[in-house]
């Protein structure tokens, strides 16, 4: 772990990709943010919190409990102090602060971004534009009609096309052909090692009824037909035209062209020929290219009204399980464990623990639903689908987690009220819970927070998992690699938690500072056990080169101005009223920052400048002036039904077709026959060589 | 008049242009929506309205006075009658029918925009992309740096660049040699009358007091000093670094390059390069095209601080205005008057009319101050500046004449009290409000609507501008000229006017269907004088292409939401609650075609198609390949200062040391002495021909 730690970020970069270190970056800001202000409210904010007598004061007239947490928050002062002048100072003190590492570290991620699109080595999709709805065309095949519009409407930059193949099918029979060939593996292996006994089969569902029949010999011709299958419908693929999907990944000569042709609008009618940068080939999510406009419309109608109702109509179980989830409710319901339960230690594990379980486990399940949700809407690369995923869930978290805790703790009747209440009242409503709520949320972040990460570095979940797994699934030494898997990150489940963090930071630090250190020391674990785990662990699927970046950015503003809502909700309630337009001044000015933060520093993430593809280009072609990148393009974007297929099995190759689909039809016959090298066989990557073999 | 509405659109195009074209579009919307609305909203509505006593039982019960409107309106309905449900079902098919119409009528514009753009003559924008944020180099002119960035990063498409002059001082130089000229004119005609007495006039002050001297002769001797003083400031303009502002406007050898330079990110630091479709050089407001980008942000925010005062504090005025204008203010005012107040004419009279009059004298003054916001909020062009102001200057109306008329008439603390109610309760304090407020707005839409389209047709404020200036200020020929000039349309007050009676139309549809005739009447009159004042009178001052048609659709699409949300809230308030899904619904769906239609047709307002370009660049060369583009675009982008200077009086060509910005210095001399055609000569447009003589 020390060597993880020492590792310098460049070579992080290297190792595990740039998204992984921009990553490791959010946990950093959480520190950087946090240390300063943790400071600043303990050495102004706590004195002037804690030399108040509100709370015993109360205490003796009404008979309120309070804990010491509450004697250092901003309960402590009494009502229509001038003490309050301290809080509002550190808000602004807290926001500029804030604002001034989020501006610091924007810029700093885009130009790294820049840096890294700069210097890395050629990749595909520099080069690369996906078009989308391409409209149909009568005389011509996708692909010509493709090649027709380009090489009229960027006739000095288009270089080839490659269109893509409906290959669902394909990919189930592979699929299949894959199980069948590991049980063949199985039973060999059994075979081999008990040569008396051959294995023994039946036919029927699961293997629990129908014939009996020789396992190998039945594995064995099964996987034949299926490898006839699949040529079959290879073949089928190939002929048909209809299996040619409208969209095409269209690539230019330069970084230029491709720059342009991703910018601009192509036809009059905007909603064919759509264009946008392709994304990197490991990180196209195949499924979804095929939409049209008007049904990507469609669904994410459906979408948005799927996710609130999912977000609205969630919230009943939850609130049921933690109205149960409180001493008296489990006192009143199993009565003979009321000696045990008034246990300090056990009750306030009870009070602590129970509402924040409730809450995980209703959690576990949702990444899943959201993954599920964006992938309807129609992305067409993981990683957007995990942004959209991440942006859902931290929506979730902010309503059901935060607003959920807040509110259904003190009054679940509430909630059902709060439409009915004024624009004015809401942020008063959940201002005041907030003081009330600190112990909760420090309890939260333990078990959450801390014991996540103490689960992260046991890698509890997966450790289970693959014991289950190997118990009852794996058969063959394949089954166990596929089983070992850490698989990835995970940003659509990660990051969100983390923004949980920053909302909780940014809420208390005003009001119950003494929150702060938790939430420090969470961020200090996470940052070293992740940083361990991203390169000793996890697997990187994709590269976005830290296209999220305006998410992180986006939310933490949010809390930010989540926080400063709620602080005006709280202080009007505690008769400050003179202090109301300070206050709507500071959310004035946050958004004005965030505004000017998106025109400043978000076209880096959306738009590559000509300037620097301009630059790349001039210095590519001094360097390499007779780089055959049609070569290194042709077979750039494969279906990896058809790649991952020809790789393992050394099958008829399926890219054949397509690299040839450029050229007119007439002459393939010639090409094939020709045994001198094509002017394709120049590739300059080495795992494309193969095709020069056909 | 008839010969104006015989006129076919394309000629109409041809003689005031596609915005007047368009403009006139929106009027026919209005009618294309209610007429028919109006028709089903009387064979169905009304007599389900009409048919019920609840006005006249609540009329014998609590002496409930009601007009004959309120008894056609939904006030006539009883509270929970299932009747609703046609109003409600009214309500879906008014917003289906309306989203119908402006669908197409999208559609139908934004054809027509691209086939104006496509079909009319060569125009220097359309190959010229303004650039601004040029960053400052301390080694090479704008001009030069210019130059070579987009020789490097559009080799094979940048032709020339225009820088741009601060000619703020030269520019009120001009304009007081110009008043001093006119001075000379006017006593040189008196003298030529009277050769008897040679005309005197003081120096000072108004020419109240002072020396006393010869006026030809003082006036002679001034324009000497003020053309002297003209080219030395020229010639300072011209040597003087710094009065070059970091702004061009780059021109391109194709349409392809333009609208590639134009639709993409130039540098990595967004806020420098910042390249945009360069105005028509008519249309470009050359005050603005320095103001940095970081500049450009804080002046936003200080305009929208200033929007948000404005609008809120406007309010207390036209309250009190307004609480004043009632019959019992009046009588208790002036009680000597009581009897004629009280005759039923007279009542009626101040009753309609006053509150609309108070209202109409503080609008007068509105749109310059928005105008002037617009301005110093830094848009480049007068289109966009009046397209701003006209947003303004609805969010103003909407709020004020709109909410106002509705809330204060009723109870102006409501509004005090506004932020203090429940999002819920909004629509229902207004909801509620509005069937009592028709009878209001058809005295207003008389008021301002058809009396407002009487005066346009008489132009009586322009008559009565003219007699004004013609006794007091004209003293020339070119005097009564200027005078004489109708001036344009002023898109920025006309524009949200109109949209106001969309937002009354749709809001009344259901609730009180008897105003639509009115509206009808309205948009009916509105479009046959206009349509003749635009092509008999009215001048045009530029040609934005329509563009300003999204925000007519957006602000008709806002208009039908508010109508819902109004709806929604008056029928929660009758008991008809089990209809607020069915209610919710709409707006929703609203609210998804906006976008939609954003989506399908809002490209065609903000970019310009590759092909579209690419086949014009195309047809040109083929017909004309000899074209001197160069020569066109040379001297298409120069303040007008110089331009009609140069026009009216030959002083020395300002354009001379832009022309040649371009070219190397040294050329210069070389090619002043060379009495052959340079390559400059080929221009073709007859205006740029000028240019030769140099």
């Amino acid at each position: 772990m020390p060597a993880a730690l020492q590792m310098p970020e460049l070579e992080l970069i290297d190792h595990a990709g740039l998204d992984s270190a921009v990553y490791l970056r959010i946990y950093l800001i959480g520190l950087k943010i946090f240390v300063p202000i943790a400071f600043l409210a303990f050495a102004v904010m706590v004195p002037v919190n804690w030399t108040n007598g509100t709370l015993e004061h109360l205490n003796l007239s009404s008979k309120l409990t309070y804990s010491d947490v509450d004697k250092l928050s901003i309960s402590n002062i009494p009502i229509g102090s001038r003490r309050f002048w301290t809080h509002i100072v550190m808000a602004y003190a807290f926001t500029f602060w804030t604002c001034y590492v989020l501006k610091r570290e924007y810029e700093i991620v885009a130009t790294m971004r820049l840096h890294f699109l700069a210097s890395e080595r050629r990749r595909p999709d520099q080069f690369t534009v996906l078009v989308q709805n391409v409209p149909p065309d009568p005389d011509e095949s996708v692909s010509e009609l493709v090649e027709h519009f380009f090489l009229v409407n960027h006739p000095e930059h288009y270089l080839t096309n490659q269109v893509v193949y409906n290959a669902n099918k394909l990919s189930n029979l592979v699929h299949e052909k894959k199980k069948k060939q590991n049980w063949l593996d199985f039973y060999q292996l059994r075979y081999s090692r008990k040569p008396s006994a051959r294995p023994f089969v039946k036919t029927g569902f699961l293997g629990l009824w129908g014939r009996r029949v020789d396992a190998i010999d039945f594995y064995t011709s099964e996987i034949e037909r299926l490898s006839e299958e699949i040529s079959i419908e290879r073949e089928k693929i190939a002929s048909n035209p209809k299996s040619i999907m409208p969209v095409a990944f269209v690539s230019f000569k330069t970084r230029w062209g491709a720059a342009v042709c991703a910018q601009t609008q192509q036809s009059r009618n905007p909603t064919i020929w759509l264009t946008e940068w392709a994304p990197e080939p490991r990180d196209v999510y195949w499924d979804n290219l095929a939409i049209p406009y008007v049904s990507l419309t469609i669904r994410r109608l459906i979408i948005a009204v799927a996710f609130f109702f999912l977000t609205f109509f969630f919230m009943i179980p939850i609130a049921f399980v933690q109205s149960l989830a409180n001493i008296e409710g489990i006192e009143k319901a199993v009565p003979f464990l009321e000696p045990v339960i008034e246990l300090k230690f056990i009750k306030s594990i009870i009070q602590g623990f129970l509402p924040g379980i409730a809450l995980k486990i209703f959690l576990i399940f949702l990444p899943s639903i959201l993954m599920l949700m964006s992938k309807f809407e129609g992305f067409n690369s993981i990683s957007a689908l995990e942004r959209r995923s991440a942006s859902r869930y931290y929506i979730f978290q902010f309503i059901n987690v935060f607003l959920g805790s807040i509110i259904t703790g003190t009054a679940f009747q509430q909630l059902d009220n709060f439409i009915h209440q004024s624009a004015n009242d809401i942020p008063k409503t959940i201002g005041v819970s907030i003081p009330m709520k600190a112990t909760f949320f420090i309890t939260y972040i333990m078990v959450d927070g801390w014991a996540g990460i103490a689960g992260e570095i046991l890698r509890l979940k997966p450790l289970i998992i693959y014991h289950l797994k190997n118990f009852f699934l794996v058969k063959t030494e394949k089954d166990r690699e596929e089983a070992m898997d850490p698989g990835t990150l995970g940003f659509n489940t990660g990051e969100p938690q983390i923004q949980l963090y920053f909302l909780l930071g940014l809420v208390y630090s005003v009001v119950t500072p003494i929150l702060l250190p938790f939430i420090i020391v969470f961020f200090a674990l996470a940052y070293v056990v992740y940083r361990h785990q991203i390169i000793n662990v996890y697997n990187q699927e994709y590269e976005s080169a830290a296209a999220f970046w305006p998410d992180i950015h986006g939310r933490i503003v949010t809390a930010l101005v989540v926080s400063q809502l709620l602080l005006m909700g709280l202080l009007s309630t505690k008769n400050a009223a003179q202090s109301t337009p300070l206050l709507i001044t500071l959310p004035v000015l946050t958004i004005f920052f965030h505004r000017f933060c998106k025109g400043r520093y978000e076209p880096a993430f959306l738009r590559y400048p000509l300037q620097e593809a301009m630059m790349k280009d001039t210095l590519e072609r001094a360097r390499e002036p007779n780089l055959n990148l049609k070569g290194f393009l042709q077979n750039a974007y494969i279906h990896p039904v058809f790649k991952g297929e020809d790789e393992d099995d050394n099958d008829v190759a399926m890219e054949e077709p397509m690299q040839e689909q450029v050229l007119v039809q007439t002459k393939r016959q010639s090409r094939r026959n020709t045994p001198l090298p094509s002017k394709h066989s120049g590739s300059t990557s080495p795992s494309k060589s193969r095709v020069v073999r056909d």
